[in-house]
């Protein structure tokens, strides 16, 4: 798989300086990056390309090459591919569409294609796909303009996307997070190199933290299963699978010509696979980012904190929904917290320090409930900023105490560009923070999730029910 | 209730320019925003506040008083409500929090305030509550300071709220939205003025086009639904429920001393008297937005378009999984989306335009889809700006045929900062964006549940599954 990522020289079929042309963004963007790989731009009709000598055909590349990347019409691919089997290159990634998702005709361009590829051990990712992005060896096949798309920045997240757009989005989205990304493929109609020999490969990567999987169907049912087992022993994954219902399916298949399957058959995988499944990109992005910045919490008592008591009960109701308990605090903890502060603070769960809060209130309410006491395993906190005595300092003082006491943390907060300056404040800290209290709690459960995952069913005392 | 939003006269009891006071922040706010009715401040402690001459008692005022907002501690207010009843001031609101939320000694003194209140015919707003903001009036007792909230434009939207921190989040969400604000009222405690005769005003009220509602409990049962029936004849009102499970219920009783009662009560409560219940806030404010921009479909076909293949798979699923139909064309109608476009392009539902597509593609499908045919009631609409194809004119070309087809569309992308260009621009002409599949068709099911609303359950030949 390495060499997908990080070939010793690549050759680019179908290069040109043509403005808008697929293969010249590809070559561009791969010479912007600051790739270190020879590069090779084959091309009949140039004598150079960008600065570098062109060659007709790749049999006409004096030296080895490890990879093509062939961006040129679909009935012309084949052609291609029989040239690289003859020069021994062993990988392939093919971007061209109009295969597959074009109906019978494509069905068979790709099957010839990959009668050839198996006998002559060529891998192959794609067609039909952006191919590959990885942000430490600087390898790109992406063929969109790093003016619309946002170039994320170095980090432990990658993602498997069979949909392009999808990846694109993810990639978009990552940026706005402020999560970095590691490695990025994308192998839309996937006749070959899928999630089953992608997933081992990112369970030894060292760059590798959390993996994102967006999929329509899967390549291979059981080697999925055993090759996701594996590797979400090491690390989490999160899949959004979509094509669910009636209208979905006929999507995918309109799509990537995936056969969606029946769902429940991929709940009871994932399941099995201790994949966290998400419902919706905003779950899956939102659950993405708290188990890149946060550990699972060791139990299922959680503990609100809020300075608007509306939050406060709106964080509560969507607990129960999504299976998070709200345990009161004992007496004991209550007088204690009650001794600390105001009369008029609320000290129950939540406890609501309300409009007269300032920063401090969430240091001592910390301290009691996280450090202090053992009542709880993980904090939900909802630092509103309207009132005056709320500053950019509830960053620091909720960081210390939440690292000292060893239990996770995410942030709720709502407002205008005084809560956006707190929000990166304390994402830079890597305390994830959500625009909503129901999207705060469902990472929360989702970090949950991967605890129970983690510890095997049936053998955990977490209460926790989905 | 006119003179809670519009009063001719108001006294600010509490008055002062010590910085960070309640009282002197709300006499700040008020003259900083130019409302042009006469402002008495009242404290025996000065002569003057901010350059206004200063009475000892509002006994002291010599002219005629409609107003007073009264911000002192708990303690001192039923000498004021006295005081009010002997100079026949017969509304006040009472900023003021230590009551009801305190316990049974702060309930007595609601009660004794609740008693003058009715035998001398004074109207009460509170106490507990920011009060109002209004747009139109320049009229707001507000004690947040501008900097850290947003001060909305003017606008069609008017809120009610039980808590003040939800009403301050949803004014900043609102001004994030590009949403313009008519009025807001947050009424805390509400011992006396709440929905019930609220809404009966704002039914009325010609600035207000759609009504938002946070509520953990409800004033009056009986009287609310009246009142509701009768005003989402007219316009529609969105209500977010909280304090639904037990965790919640009990978060709410602590919050604003609320009984929040049975769910399932308010859920029959929501569907006889019309309203829209939201769960969670991203869906209030989501739907409030379509609500505000767009008219609900006059049927439950939605068409959905996009250049992005994976979006369009999601979208379909989240329309199965919220009671939208998607229905495929008919042969007739895919025949002549074929002859228009590329072989690649997929002409079902979705339509996929793909990665290939330009914007002006986006013109061909809805002209052909929602203006030459009759098959689609309203449309979900995904631009992905990342291909060079797509520029702002997409904005254009899809508010022209939609204008035309007189059918209501929701857009949803994802994208960096090309992209939030073109969310601005959609909604200066009134499409509502998303940043998400899910939200997107969240809101469109919304749009239709006030057209199936309106129409009354059993007379509708709309289906809609709920």
């Amino acid at each position: 798989m390495e060499t997908f990522f990080n070939p010793l020289s690549v050759a680019i079929v179908g290069a040109t300086e043509k403005p808008g042309s697929l293969p010249g963004i590809i070559l561009k963007n791969l010479l912007g990056k600051g790739f270190q790989g020879k590069i090779y731009p084959v091309n009949p009709k140039y004598g150079m390309v960008f600065g570098l000598k062109c060659f007709p055909s790749i049999l006409d590349i004096p030296d080895e090459v490890a990879l093509t990347v062939i961006a040129i019409p679909a009935s012309l691919v084949l052609d291609v591919v029989k040239q690289q089997a003859q020069k021994r290159i062993h990988h392939a990634i093919i971007i061209s569409a109009g295969f597959r998702e074009m109906g019978a005709e494509g069905i068979e361009m790709e099957e010839q294609i990959r009668q050839v590829a198996i006998g002559n051990d060529i891998k192959i990712l794609g067609p039909n796909c952006l191919g590959v992005l990885d942000n430490y060896t600087n390898f790109t096949t992406s063929f969109l303009s790093w003016e619309r798309v946002s170039n994320p920045k170095k980090g432990s997240l990658s993602i498997l996307s069979q949909s392009g757009a999808f990846a694109v989005a993810l990639l978009d989205l990552a940026t706005l997070e402020g999560l970095g990304i590691a490695r990025m493929v994308n192998y839309g109609n996937r006749i070959d190199v899928g999630e089953s020999t992608l997933l081992p490969f990112l369970s030894d990567d060292i760059h590798t933290k959390v993996i994102a999987i967006y999929m329509e169907s899967v390549d291979h049912g059981r080697k999925f299963i055993e090759a996701a087992k594996a590797c979400s022993k090491k690390k989490p994954i999160v899949a959004l699978k979509v094509g669910k219902g009636a209208a979905g399916i006929a999507a995918a298949k309109s799509h990537t010509g995936a056969i969606a399957g029946n769902y429940e058959i991929y709940k009871a995988a994932f399941l099995k696979s201790g994949i966290i499944e998400a419902n919706g990109l905003e779950e899956f992005i939102d659950g993405v980012k708290a188990l890149s910045m946060q550990n699972p919490p060791k139990g299922n008592r959680i503990l609100i904190v809020t300075n608007g008591g509306g939050f406060g009960v709106i964080v509560a109701d969507h607990c129960s929904e999504n299976g998070l308990e709200v345990p009161l605090p004992s007496p004991r903890l209550k007088e204690k917290l009650k001794s600390k502060f105001s009369a008029f603070y609320v000290v129950n769960n939540p406890v609501d320090l309300t409009g007269s809060a300032c920063d401090r209130d969430y240091y001592t309410a910390l301290q009691t409930c996280m450090i202090e006491s053992d009542e709880y395993d993980a904090a939900i906190i909802i630092p509103l900023m309207a009132p005056q005595g709320m500053t950019e300092r509830v960053v620091d003082l909720v960081t210390d105490i939440m690292n000292r006491s060893g239990k996770p943390a995410v942030i709720c907060t709502v407002g205008g560009a005084f809560t956006t300056k707190v929000k990166q404040l304390f994402e830079e800290r890597e305390f994830p923070v959500y625009p909503s209290p129901e999207r705060g709690v469902k990472a929360m459960s989702m970090l949950l999730k991967r605890r129970v995952l983690q510890e095997g069913a049936g053998h955990s005392d977490i209460k926790y029910r989905d």
